[in-house]
């Protein structure tokens, strides 16, 4: 029996990579592939790199239509997500996400971050966050997934086996994350206009970014332990990944080593996850859904810095996206998202 | 029965190129990569994007050693791989050699360009150069190919259904091309310290370059015209890939549809290469084995413009290799080199 | 006395460069700085860098406040400047207009490569085209001078001197040229999104951009013979610059030293062209209004290749635009734009 | 009296952008421009961008020589700077450092972190730290300035107000600092070839860059109190700027306002830091003398949040250099060094 898998937003940038994924996975049938503003083009109009691979229609189909899929990728706006998912329903194909509409259990922190209503809070306490590290289990059995965002990937990843081992002082933990222009989306706009982007170096939104929340919920569950950070979001000129650098104070008196092991064993058994010897780069990640991370503990100040490197458009959201499909359907979990890094 | 492969220089761009395909060829067993300066360490310790995906021991092996494979790939210095090609011999490993010491068929017209002399003359009348476009039969059948060199396979393509269709008058063509940074290799340099080549561009080598013979003695042979190029390189301030421009007056008034159908018809069974409606571009090719070309006749002036794209280190020089290795061995010939271009 | 001069429409790039550039001139004083959306905000609102060095703020003037200047920039739109220079009259202030509409010298000529009626073909015939070193003499003079377009002044200046001397053959002329991305301007747009323009290299308006017939014009005026040349831009992943190759068939039996006397000739007494021993970059006159010219000969196939490089907003708009001012007012020439180009 | 300056080291990065800016500073005579590698070159055959402004020979004089001028420039690695402090002596012309060999106070501390022996640790006392928002005093009577580092710089004057009114819990101060290529100098290596540095980001020695005890040394000696931080730098894939970003826990209950007050009230005075009232970027300051920061406190986690960028070659290296000279030779403190950045 073949999977029907639908994408609702192909041309994104989230959706042109699902479509690029999707294309060579094994065990699906991609049937449909949607956009309003394109409906009637082939997508290798819209995106050229795909003409001879994928030159399948984009079309504006009825939810009646989406209804009968297997599998929905949602790679929509936050706002317009939560509208489809309502109309789709929870008991018709099983949903993936990729918007933050249903990655915050509370309506109320939703409705103060993302300065809206949200349209299906009965649906968020099924929702599981499709983080396979922390919530494969729940995940295998879930209708619908919130996928991750892609600073809190990368956040999370960075962060999880330090405060499972009780590791850092919690009360200072401080991410700098580092973004490429991917990460603003595929609409033009001032700052992501090439000659404002390039050959510049920004911070934005201190302290305002609304995957805070949303990093702060997940660590909050996991570790047991009322977490909060500062986050802070910066452009980097470059087009794909995510390098993060979390900073907290060392609780007690651990050494490098203990820190190294307790990173290698959280992640032993994880096929995306490689812990390294050196700090990551984002070159080293690209086009590919590894998280790499590494830890270090600075002795002259007792403070731990714990660094990810991860591709934004891939374990930051699409590739991510498929991982939990492959978990969902029992499929192997590497299906279809095996790409090796492509660098230089 | 398996197939037994080696890469003799596997830690520069090419070698590296090759390792990330063959890697994930369904059809060869990758048993040597070879490294003079690394030898003893894990590829991905010297690659660190390669961890946990081709962990294997780089070594420093004898040739009798080499003669044992099935099929040997030299990603080494021309003048170093004449060396190698002359000890294996033309009876044992089928040998696919990405420098330019066997691509000319002319010693003399060899040892002008390149400035030394060649040590195996006797191999460069056997060697097949391994361009699957034009030699695809000699290919198959071939011992030793030389595989081309990433200006003259994007400019080759660009050029040869204008020339097969005798539409250029030949007295004019100049060959306008622009790289990334990697044609130039892994060593750094002066020219490619990122303060210098990035925010730059320039011209190199301007009608001089060693990739000219090479253009004019293959387009020569498949067109049966004495053809002349003047060649200019440029250097562009990003990674991976060549765009080459061609200009040059028409010969008859032939309009833009006849040319266009040419080019259909000409590649209309290639697997790699695709005549687009568009100017093409770099970045709709990376990663992958394609080679995008455009032709445009400009009626105001009588001249036609051929535009080519390709990324240097796959259909430039990898991947062609790994098609040309499919060929030899009756593979199909689109294994392990079906990668979808990483865009953006 | 002092100069009043102001600069109509001043937070393009054009704009805020001749204003980075007035802000410093001594003998001027930039009294009037306009823009229809930002009027009442200060420019370093708008262009952060300026804070503290100009903070004064935007108008939006009447006709009449225009007409007090002595010396008015129109840094808008093609279409948009020639209704402001009608308006403001040929016996007022003195004009230099940056953008294309008075630049060639036949209405039929622009309405056709431009798309639109020309509203005031009365001042075509009056106006100077800005380029000093073909006509500093009727600059000096000029009421209206038409500022040259980037991609001409790369182009006219490279090809001035080889026509002069009429070494050319001139049906043979192909110029390859390669902007940066502010040549697209301010405005944000599918083309100069971030991660569509870096790591891509692409040919556009191939044998069609409206600069054309402006290279055309100047040069069959320059040159006395009748000049027609196929023009391809292309876009390079970079701020500033334009590197400008020219082909040609040699018509004589020129040799190399022969050509280079002819251009170190011809630039001699020019304060802001250099001839280069070595092809020019764009790295290299960045920030300045330096043109580098570069050419030679190539025996082989008796072609002749001219290399030229600007920054697009300096010698290619602003820095030219304020040269001509200075001639006009028959000030030091080099006043205010003195810079020493910023590399790496 | 002509004031007569000589610049050791006058080809790498620090060194040319020295004699970019004394080849335009009116009240000095640079009379010497030294080079061991090319004495004998014109500097402008070694920096194409020189041409035609300073076509100067390099040299390679005595010390004797040397010490005939009335200020010094030493922009040598650090180790060969303090031999030639040692031969100058403390007598003869006023001398500016820009390595690390005079900066920290401790000769043990500097052993420590550079691991090398001090060679004239009799010169450490009477050195004057080079950051003039802090020791501008000192500065116009020193003999020996050393002038900061580029990481230190921003990283100061990003702390300094907030230090100085206590507005900080000193246990908890992160220091993350990004910066451009040159940073790393003008020596081709394998973290600044183009491929590699391109499309990248990573972070390097992670808390253990040398500039870590000089931040903590001048912080401590202005602020009166023992300040440790943990200081991270990252290379960004572009040419020039350092943007850094500073986190520590807030010690009192302050508001964003009393915090932008604090900061405007610091540099109220100060020719070249702007006080911003959003986050600063680094294509705002490129060029020039600039240090653009920016406070914000973030209520939510009760932390402060530190912001500044420059451009490191300039108020990161030479132009601050040149700023010393200023003060001590009582000059306009913006002579020469009034550059407006170049954006975009």
């Amino acid at each position: 029996m073949t999977i029907e898998v639908g994408i609702i937003g192909a041309t994104g940038y989230t959706g042109s990579e699902l479509t690029r994924i999707l294309t060579q996975h094994n065990q699906i049938d991609l049937s449909m592939i949607t956009s309003r503003s394109f409906a009637g083009k082939k997508i290798s109009d819209v995106h050229p790199y795909l003409e001879g691979i994928c030159d399948q229609k984009l079309s504006n189909p009825s939810i009646d239509d989406i209804k009968k899929l297997d599998v929905v990728f949602l790679a929509l706006p936050h706002g317009v997500s939560m509208k489809f998912v309502k109309k789709i329903g929870l008991n018709g194909p099983r949903i993936i996400d990729l918007s933050g509409d249903f990655r915050l259990k509370n309506k109320n922190t939703y409705e103060q971050w993302y300065e809206m209503n949200h349209e299906f809070p009965a649906a968020l306490d099924s929702a599981v966050y499709g983080l396979p590290e922390l919530f494969r289990k729940d995940i295998a059995d879930a209708q619908l997934v919130a996928n991750p965002g892609c600073y809190p990937t990368s956040t999370i990843l960075a962060l999880a086996p330090a405060l499972n081992q009780d590791f850092l002082d919690v009360s200072s933990i401080s991410v700098d994350s580092k973004s490429g222009v991917t990460g603003a989306g595929a609409k033009p706009s001032e700052t992501t206009h090439f000659p404002r982007a390039n050959e510049d170096f920004r911070a934005y939104k201190v302290g305002k970014h609304r995957h805070t929340p949303e990093i702060e919920e997940i660590l909050t569950e996991n570790s047991g332990k009322e977490i909060n950070v500062l986050f802070t979001p910066h452009l980097v000129p470059l087009n794909r990944g995510i390098l993060t650098t979390v900073y907290a104070k060392s609780k007690n008196k651990i050494n490098k080593e203990e820190l190294l092991d307790a990173y290698n064993s959280f992640y032993e058994t994880e096929p995306f996850v490689r812990v390294r010897k050196n700090p990551p780069n984002v070159q080293s990640v690209r086009g590919s859904n590894y998280c790499d991370v590494f830890p270090v503990k600075i002795d002259r100040t007792n403070q731990i810095v714990l660094l990810s490197a991860i591709d934004n458009l891939v374990k930051g959201a699409a590739g991510q996206a498929v991982q939990n499909m492959n978990i969902m359907l029992d499929f192997n979990e590497k299906q279809g998202i095996s790409h090796i890094p492509l660098s230089p």
